[in-house]
């Protein structure tokens, strides 16, 4: 079933006025008709299910239970990656994946730097991609996509309650069980920082200073992951230790 | 380290000829020099630390101790989705993560049905991709890509000691543990296989049809994941399992 976000809209009426941008996709791209089924999340961030009464006008037939929201917090801090696509997924999969915001930061070994308006721009787009992964997950939040100038400003603005960094070092350390350590001691509502290094990685400089500043490393696994990789399995870690594991 | 495969080449050699491929990547494309290292996993699956020695010639210096294969075998069948990059992305990252075979099947709802020749140079490519993951990502075996007709087939072709489904309709039904159950309880070198629906996801005669053949259906948390999402969650989460949890 269709999902969309009207978070400036607060629950309590019955009928509602749908913004044109999704009356647009319902009428013309969806060619849905009166009486046709839709969720909506209203601004107090619950989804509700409605039906078409007429074109552009909704009806609040009644709330849902469902809750899509992973119980903690995860930012993502992700070393600006070179190539156009690796945030794209990033922000798709991390959304789809329960992300609660994605900051780009520029690390010593990025090589796209994000300038000016260039950043705006592709902060826009990054935006619009995190809201249409999360209509298409059946969210109730879309995430944050976000830009800091180096990793330091990502850990402020992230502002969590424990922070990772992925370091395949640590792997080769034999290091195996840092990173379930530290999901297993999360608390819901807590927040978790991760960063992750560009392609060719975190300078080591990089990531001593991340753990003088308290910052744990742990490794994700044998494997070399790619820099689009690696977010996402955190992600899917996150998900299935605080959700599927009892 | 560049990591290539000359998994026709039986170990005990000191010095070896390598293949056109190889040695014109290393000479033409990282232009390397003689005394240039790099990694060769050779036909044991073992990988081996070598120096160029003349153009075309390597010297096996050590065996490395690394490995970075998942202590079990895990096959993705994957109903043939629509568009041609996400082929592509389930076999990389799903490469990346550890699988060990892909297959791709035609499910009732897959819309691209791979015919002919087409399939042919369809899997070839996706071959290619596999090797260049398994390259990337250190991997001591390339995974295979295969394809099925229908789902019963990809079970017969994966041969597996445990088959799962990704069932959306597990997660609404608040089933929650049964992935975890099922992971925790496979002992190493057993073969898992895990079955995902394409866009539009499997139809429940096909889940029936699977769970009376004995597959287990299990949820991968409160999300709803898109076709090519949800086999790179299954692969985190059982790195995740067997690796990183202790």
């Amino acid at each position: 079933m269709q999902h969309y976000f009207m978070t400036d809209c607060e629950p309590g009426h019955r009928n509602l006025d749908l913004p044109t941008d999704i009356s647009h996709h319902l009428l013309t791209v969806l060619r849905a008709k009166r009486g046709d089924q839709f969720e909506l999340v209203l601004a107090d961030h619950q989804t509700y299910l409605a039906e078409l009464v007429s074109n552009g006008q909704a009806r609040i037939i009644k709330r849902l239970a469902r809750q899509s929201e992973l119980p903690v917090h995860v930012v993502l801090a992700c070393g600006v990656p070179k190539t156009k696509d690796k945030p794209e997924l990033i922000v798709q999969k991390g959304t789809e994946m329960g992300a609660s915001q994605i900051i780009f930061f520029d690390a010593q070994r990025s090589i796209s730097y994000w300038k000016g308006n260039k950043r705006e721009r592709k902060l826009q787009r990054l935006q619009k991609i995190a809201q249409g992964a999360a209509e298409q997950s059946h969210r109730n939040y879309v995430p944050t996509v976000a830009y800091a100038k180096n990793w330091q400003e990502a850990v402020a603005l992230a502002q969590a309650d424990e922070c990772l960094v992925a370091w395949e070092e640590s792997a080769k350390e034999g290091e195996e069980a840092k990173l379930a350590q530290n999901l297993k001691n999360l608390r819901p509502g807590q927040r978790l920082l991760a960063i992750f290094g560009p392609e060719g990685g975190l300078t080591s400089g990089e990531v001593d200073a991340m753990q003088k500043d308290g910052i744990t490393a742990v490794g994700l696994g044998p494997r070399i992951l790619r820099t689009e990789t690696a977010p996402l399995y955190l992600m899917a870690a996150v998900s299935y230790q605080l959700e599927l594991t009892k």
